[in-house]
């Protein structure tokens, strides 16, 4: 952390600044400039809280420089980590597809669907049974008749299966039944869920805040693994900004980043990302192009009676135009030494 | 919600629309422009979901009309909801002060500010003991101690006392030990916990969310009021930008749109939206003229010793000039008859 | 456009809306709801400016349904356009890059960098002779001198070239080296330069605005249409969010959008969006497999001494790689029937 | 400038990015900490340009650390600057209250405006020209005639009058009729027309750009400063965010951020913020409120037949309202000694 002084800081202001720095334990670097003083912080373990500093008499700005995270980072682990889901490896050269519809609505439905998906390439089956809804009047899912059906489909299908888990007091019984555990954007900073989920014994896909940067996310996966759980994927899901003909922004840069500040998986949804069916295929490519592990993408044999996010679901038939493109780009760079970057 | 077509939809097209329309139980009305063909839905009680139909063959647009929201609406209240936290009253013509440090460190800490803040004439005190923190590694608060310190606050100062709850394992706790519930930014949509607030016999301060939209702030007050707990004021804390010179943005046009769209009380938090103490002054002047019925404000009487947010809490003495100022600006409006829009 | 009206409207206020939209030249068509009243504006030619009837008594809403451009739309124009810069073809099935420095620097430079170019496979090439700079003491481009370099540049390697032209004072003189003519960032909105550009012989290019709306950025080649020039070309390169781990969040679902919407190419360019070389890459493939024209990409053979961004300029042998698998993704593409969306 | 090092970068890299600093004309200070070295950048006067070092081998972050602004700063100049317009004065305890029509329609719709608007207490007259305009179709101003529109307003009432300058072709023109010329959003990086600004004798007012940084604001006062002209006047007009419930945000912590950092004037313009009426009287209060010099305010007297931005334009009798409260709540805030932070 580096305290910058203003110019007509004073010598006391500037001796009280570092008397607070070495207060808290840490050393104090004077670093005198041309036109005014700095203040390195030296000697501490993780990152300092910006705010400690930043009131006190005569400073300017408060620049962090350490990283706040630390298990998740890539300086902590070299290697990239592979997250295993039953047979399904996820990170690392794998490409990995999940697909299904938004919510579970019905044992026909989740198994016409899940035959579709696997059949087109799919290596995972998605579908909620607790939905989290901007409206307490709309449809809140299936609940645990849902995470049955989930069950069902794994069992006749042979695909691993991921759902949301909303909270603590339906933690329990979505572990139970699921092969992987999603937390949904709503819920990236809801730090009694993280902890819950780092004390699992299941992976965990962990959705990137509507407006999250990728310090807050990293520490979200830092609260899992801090909890012991070391399986946990990242999941780009697009970002709320000014655009309109989305419906959130695509942050595609975060994949090269997140890819050298962490270990971790990272995979698109791109799906949510868009909002609407004509913009998913083209930011699938996109996604696995920029370098993503894999996708999440919701599908429906029809798309116009689901009972939430139809306008964005693809049509069985769409999906395996998907797969075979994404698994070409996917193969295309592969090859290439320099791929992954 | 009226669904547009693109210009050359064929007519099969529009036939297949007003079917859908028809079969989810609306009316469909056929509205034909110049150029193209829009249809209406009508008959729907509450809106609709715009994914319904945005994917359906010959659709370039689909466009909201009614808001999604009931019983928080002016339309389904007129009058402006008081809420009344022991003798406080918030809303309507009242201006209410929250006040106190961001967490509670320490008994002492604690009844310090708050006779700091009650000499200045703040009306409830407010204070962390569970803190949602970026960091896992940062202080969390002091959980059920602190609730006991919030106790004896109250006990001590005849202060009410607001805390945030983080979960739902801890609700029943702090329900009984503070007078006010605050759900904070990053749970506005922890959909299980809205509906636990719901049931609750407290009145809830429902913070909005960090890219929260009006819509969805006013739909997660929809949960709380569905459940049967009418009792909820609205708090504005900024919300996130690419703006640098503030932690957040404060959205003060909100407190205008809020009073026409919904009777709920709104109150801003300019401390969380600075980030920085020079700003909260100035910030809460802002607030009050703008027309909010209240601020929540963080204080300390030794902010450069804080556990947490030392940088955007006040000395005890620029919060008696806060007070001063704010309720300075309040009576000048009070006295015109067009003060409040 | 449509209007909706406040549940208890007068049936006056009701009237004197239809009275203002009939007084404005427009068609009012009643459409009667269960709650409310809209309004729907029928006979218009284009958009209609919504701030006509915003502010009317008891109106609640207006909503646009007709998008407010005409040239530039699809829907005026079925097939895509084609822009040619002597022989290079853009748009409709050619991939294009343009590569260079991102600031002219000397004639040694410019050559070197355009042979390293032309050689890795770029069409055309760039490079500022004129530079908008945010601080006036920063370097601002050799002007005149850097338009002769150009010209050489083209005449060594047969690369048309394309530079950015700042105001009306140096048009012709941009006009008169270049083969195609930049408007930047800050210039999407300078409807002057706009208005110049559609009278010039030489083609656009039309970057969009750092935070521009897809229809503020197609109202923008409006105006150049609208003067007579149909060469233009539409150049993505991120826009601004709360972001910090790239410069500007590269906006990939505007590729789908805008070739649904409008008849004109669309190209990316990745190294403004990413403000640092090594997201330039994955973000090029990613830009080619979501369905862009082409790039335009920084490159320097030593970005390390570069007068203005060095940081975002690619070494020549990445700029290889760059176009190898660039072109690798478009072949790909280009085999499917449906890889065009 | 503060250099990061990755954790394992080598001694070589750490000693080429020194040799960079070194061999821009800088200093190099190597900082040793307890994981990474970081170097600081030394003996610059400005900023630095953080591109030169970020992609060099072994660097992990560029942190700026100078501001890059020299003659808008207070701490170049420490007293408050006030602009004076005729007999007005703009900034340093003085409140400024300019208002008008967005556009000059006609002599009689303008001096009817402008008697209003000085009854209730305006200092100046603003009203455009020549309009920027999103569409080429829209009403584009009456141009030379609106300017001597503008002159017979100044001579009837003795208001100074202050009008938009669009581009350099009609600045002398612009320059010669009005009293105080703006320089509007889209154009806040029009580096040509800063610098013509630069070198007028006219008073300018520098409105906020849709999406800029204070720093980018701040820089292109620098322009016109640098330039010669030191009457600069800055207009905060709402920046673009998420939000839809008012057409932009209005960014109101600028105000004491902006009185720290510079020794200009600020003032709001809350019409163009909010984009409809029934929020401009309760911001404008809030502008007041939060320290601004002043306003600027759309005030027509027929709003339901302007031909552009009647939504946004305040009835004459609001107007009046307007002023009493602003007034009122500076009158307030001079009295106290810490008013102004």
């Amino acid at each position: 952390m580096l305290i910058v002084m203003e110019k007509n800081a004073t010598p006391d202001q500037i001796k009280a600044v570092e008397a607070a720095v070495t207060a808290r334990g840490y050393e104090a670097r004077p670093i005198p400039g041309g036109e005014r003083m700095s203040i390195g912080v030296l000697r501490n373990k993780g990152a300092v809280d910006a705010s400690l500093f930043l009131g006190l008499g005569g400073v300017k700005d408060v620049i962090p420089v350490t990283r706040p995270y630390k298990l998740v980072s890539r300086e902590t682990r070299s290697e990239d980590t592979v997250v295993r889901v039953g047979d399904v490896a996820i990170g690392n050269g794998h490409m990995t597809i999940i697909a299904g519809p938004c919510a579970i609505e019905s044992e026909a439905q989740a198994l016409t669907i899940a035959r579709h998906v696997k059949d087109a390439g799919a290596h995972m089956f998605r579908g909620g049974a607790f939905k989290p809804r901007t409206s307490p009047y709309s449809f809140q899912g299936l609940g645990l008749e849902g995470l049955e059906i989930l069950a069902k489909v794994r069992h006749e299908t042979g695909l691993p299966v991921v759902t949301e888990v909303m909270d603590m007091a339906t933690f329990d019984q979505v572990e139970s039944y699921a092969d992987m555990i999603q937390i949904g954007t709503r819920n990236m900073q809801n730090f009694s869920l993280l902890r819950r989920a780092g004390r699992s014994t299941r992976p965990v896909l962990l959705k990137r805040g509507m407006a999250a940067t990728i310090d807050e996310w990293l520490m979200a996966a830092e609260y899992i693994m801090e909890g012991g759980n070391t399986q946990v994927i990242l999941c780009e899901r697009g970002v709320r900004t000014f655009v309109h003909h989305s419906r959130n922004t695509l942050d595609l840069s975060a994949v090269p980043y997140v890819r050298r500040e962490s270990h971790l998986p990272i995979i698109i949804d791109p799906s949510h990302a868009a909002g609407r069916r004509d913009q998913v295929i083209p930011l699938s490519r996109s996604s696995i192009a920029v370098g993503a592990h894999g996708l999440m993408v919701e599908v429906h044999h029809q798309p116009d009676q689901a009972l939430s996010d139809g306008a964005q679901s693809l049509y069985p038939q769409q999906f395996v135009q998907l797969c075979r493109q994404s698994q070409a780009i996917f193969n295309l760079l592969d090859e290439g030494p320099t791929a992954h970057p």
